[in-house]
């Protein structure tokens, strides 16, 4: 049995779609944010970063998106959610995930999280201020250079699908101006007709 | 024939380190970041990120350090690179990988291109004063949570520590407090042994 520590509006839901459509046995516990649980020493044992998503397995913890997803996709070959026998291919789509969680989930985290990286308020402010612009860039290159269509690797979903939905959950909120990024906005679309997604978000929503 | 695009001084060192390791036929061709090299239509047409590494494979062009990293030591079983055939601890290897890229190497960039985050010139003051701190903090969690020594997955030589070599070239320039990271120093000095790496410094160094 695995378990998953995610946070509601987190890069988590990524983890938790994959393990969802993986058909994994899995039980999804929430690490509530707004009372900073993630900061507790009971949590910090899970993760010591600190952070979501956290993945509990018979062998030990794992962390970091990319590698819980590929995870997943490897131990439930049969769900056919990575080309697990294609070494380039299977690469390929670490790529993406790698530009996700490197490049725009960074562009993201200077809207909310600025005190990580500079102190004063006018910085902070600073940061808030250019988050939009740079977070549309991110999307912009994933529109135009990344997402193959109708899936992020072309004609077969992967787990880079579930990544790409999850960080476009936040285009509203960061104002990014969706016009400019028409075929990720379909793709979020589409994503919202799998059963599992559904099944996900009706689930994070109310928990 | 593997063409590997790389920068002086860049986290590209990682893939050059794992190239040579793994016994790959590659060339290595340099990028010239004073010269703006990589902002030229020429290399955009290779990366349209304008970042390093980038891998030209028959196949197609491979970016992002962690996926470079895996698709080398999968496709070198032989050189016995990351424990391939365990999904699990591939990935925490990955995990690993993930972190350098999105959280350490990220804060180690706040000190020289905060312009990618922030406008006025107080705002990127700011931030490369606070770097040192954010990134001794990055590399602690390395020394303390991750690095399980004598190699960062343990007992066996990974991909992982080129890539942590790579980054902890920065340590100096940073102004890391090198007394707080003793494992890391060491690991850094236990890296210059190994031949391919003495190799790929001396080649980059005169490059």
């Amino acid at each position: 049995m695995l378990t998953l520590y995610f946070a509601k509006g987190g890069c988590s839901l990524a983890s938790h779609i994959a393990l969802e459509e993986a058909g994994a046995e899995y039980v999804a516990r929430k690490v509530d944010f707004s009372r900073e649980e993630q900061r507790t020493p009971e949590y910090l044992a899970i993760n010591p970063k600190g952070r979501v998503p956290a993945l509990a397995t018979s062998r030990g913890v794992l962390t970091e998106t990319p590698a819980i997803l590929a995870y997943i996709a490897q131990m439930y070959p049969g769900a056919a959610l990575a080309p697990n026998a294609d070494i380039f291919a299977f690469a390929e789509m670490q790529a993406f995930n790698s530009y996700l969680c490197s490049t725009l989930h960074v562009a993201h985290a200077h809207g909310g999280r600025g005190t990580r990286w500079a102190n004063s308020p006018e910085s902070i402010e600073d940061m808030k201020r250019k988050m939009p612009e740079v977070v549309t860039a991110c999307f912009q290159t994933v529109d135009k250079e990344m997402l193959r269509g109708p899936w992020v690797m072309g004609e077969r979903y992967t787990v880079a699908d579930a990544y790409l939905f999850t960080v476009a959950q936040w285009i509203e909120r960061d104002t990014v101006d969706t016009s400019l990024i028409p075929r990720v906005m379909d793709h979020r679309e589409r994503m919202m007709q799998r059963p599992a997604v559904a099944k996900v978000m009706a689930f994070e929503a109310s928990a």
